[in-house]
């Protein structure tokens, strides 16, 4: 049983994983928690404690072994798992994130992609056939698909999260400014791409005070 | 003089004031932090606290007035400064962003787009012509702008916020999954898609354990 931990505790183990990544590359097949920390401006104390939770790793006086800890993080962010996922709505956003490179080095699959726009339906996008959001039940079961991103209108939102739900999928992914609803067993994470832009002009209106 | 508060506290004066906007839309004049609570999920206790670090607001055993506390909440972040943007890089998710109409509720303005591409400069998005990364210093002057997101690759993410902040932007917007270094005088928020994608990820996978 993984231990229940924050969602910012999560966001840190994220960060490790990329930033153990990176050193891989560049051919560290050792690392500090006093390099790491000082990769991603967190304290090493931080680092341990956080990866203290999931077991021992690393060497006392040696530090992690830099493969070894990917596999670990990743095995404890599921990222292993490679989940199979879809995104609904292939306007602009869902069209930019269809075409994101990362997932795949994050592990997921994108598999499936929805819209209800005839004029869509059928075209290519990132080689895959956007498919009608009628079909959406059959194919997210026959792909095997546990994530969907919700990249349609807000009026849209809460009833493609219904169909969602009703097929099956563990998690949603959803852009979608406005709040949606979910039985309490679907994991939820909401995309708000307006608070990093609050942030920056509270932070500029500090400034100006 | 605006009082320091946290990220996180940052973020929920965002979704206050988003919840306040659509409140008022449903004609609702007076709304108690009890009412505001409920449709956040957020305590009102938390809420009152938030907001008495700016001042005193609403009425007590009556409610905020919901048009005022916008008012002010806009203030407080900023929102009513009405701050130019530009988008550095329109791929795919630039173009996303650019046709983002959050960005005007918000009162946020987007007066210019850059590439390098001879393909997609002289182009227009979102009623704004596209314009040549190489003549950013002179329009980011020109056109007043104080937030650039960046949204190019990798490679190219440290290089364009190095211009951004000699043409004198004051907050940086990054969409590149990778680490940039700015002058502590200048903003910077990371908003990193694949730390949702994550999150999902890791809480569904802990299900299955």
């Amino acid at each position: 049983m993984k231990p229940t931990i924050s969602r910012a505790a999560i966001g840190r183990l994220v960060l490790y994983f990329r930033a153990l990544n990176l050193a891989q590359e560049k051919g560290m097949q050792i690392i500090s928690s006093e390099d790491l920390g000082k990769l991603l401006d967190i304290t090493p104390v931080q680092i341990r404690k956080d990866l203290a939770l999931f077991g021992q790793f690393g060497m006392k006086g040696i530090g992690y072994f830099t493969g070894e800890l990917i596999n670990q993080i990743g095995n404890i962010l599921g990222l292993n798992d490679h989940l199979n996922m879809a995104i609904v709505g292939v306007g602009h956003l869902g069209g930019a994130l269809a075409n994101y490179k990362n997932f795949e080095a994050l592990g997921f699959k994108l598999v499936a992609l929805f819209d209800k726009d005839v004029r869509v339906i059928g075209s290519i996008v990132h080689n895959i056939k956007i498919s009608d959001v009628k079909n959406l039940k059959s194919i997210i079961n026959s792909r095997n698909i546990s994530i969907a991103a919700i990249t349609v209108p807000v009026g849209e939102a809460q009833s493609i999260a219904d169909l969602l739900v009703d097929a099956g999928v563990k998690g949603i992914w959803n852009f979608a400014p406005t709040k949606i609803i979910v039985p309490p067993d679907i994991h939820l994470v909401n995309e708000d791409l307006s608070m990093g832009l609050s942030t920056l002009s509270y932070l500029i209106s500090k400034d100006q005070m």
